[in-house]
């Protein structure tokens, strides 16, 4: 499995331990991580740290050099918010680990230029049902359904 | 002037009192304000704190069906960012100060059915002026560019 993957599960997973929503991510430049995080609705109240944007927070402040080097990499397929983030900052190139419990704004990335990757793996995919299944008011908060 | 945008206003105002960027926000729900924040990239360190951002963090875990009755009002026209998440949320309407020193991604948000409403209030055009020319590195950072 590709490596960067593999830490963005670790992300979810962790979330999941912390009684949260578990979907990771990881951003990359140039083989090395710049940030991971994974979403915190629950653990921080949170209505905008999503795996996503946690990461990008704890990227920290780069400069838009770095930021157009980069490569996103999320457990699941970005909502509009997570999508938006990406565009604002220049993300060139998205890897998703599936986007079969959710699909997001994949087709508005593409319009933008940002290379899309969906891996369809399935420890994401098993992940995300068997979350949706057990807390599916929580899952729906998350996706403002 | 609309008595939200004038909360945005003194936002923003306490967002550069703060050492920080001028923008600011409030999310109204049935004439209450739910939420209200400023943009808090210098103070918090933060590349998503927003002032939209910050609004909706500070509007707390609302239900789908209190979003949809929602008006966000901000002092600059939304970033791709900011957009993404009043779409996600599905709020219905936005009021924008001004969008002459910044057009966001108003277009964007009118292609899935978001009102949009744009004052031009010359308080909100001056004083984004004022602060991209006296720092323009900055503002340049919060717009990825």
């Amino acid at each position: 499995m590709d490596q960067y993957l593999k830490i963005a599960i670790e992300e979810a997973k962790k979330g999941l331990s912390e009684g949260g929503i578990p979907i990771g991510s990881v951003i990359v430049y140039k083989d090395e991580i710049l940030g991971k995080g994974h979403n915190r609705r629950v653990q921080n109240e949170s209505v905008i740290l999503h795996g996503e944007m946690d990461a990008f927070e704890n990227a920290g402040r780069q400069p838009a050099s770095v930021y157009k080097e980069c490569v996103l990499y999320t457990t699941l397929s970005p909502c509009p918010m997570c999508t938006g983030t990406i565009l604002l900052y220049g993300i060139p190139k998205v890897v998703i680990g599936e986007n079969s419990t959710f699909l997001g704004s994949e087709s508005h990335l593409k319009e933008n230029g940002v290379e899309v990757v969906v891996l369809n793996n399935r420890e994401c995919i098993e992940m995300m049902q068997n979350f949706i299944s057990a807390k599916p008011e929580l899952w729906n908060e998350d996706i403002g359904n």
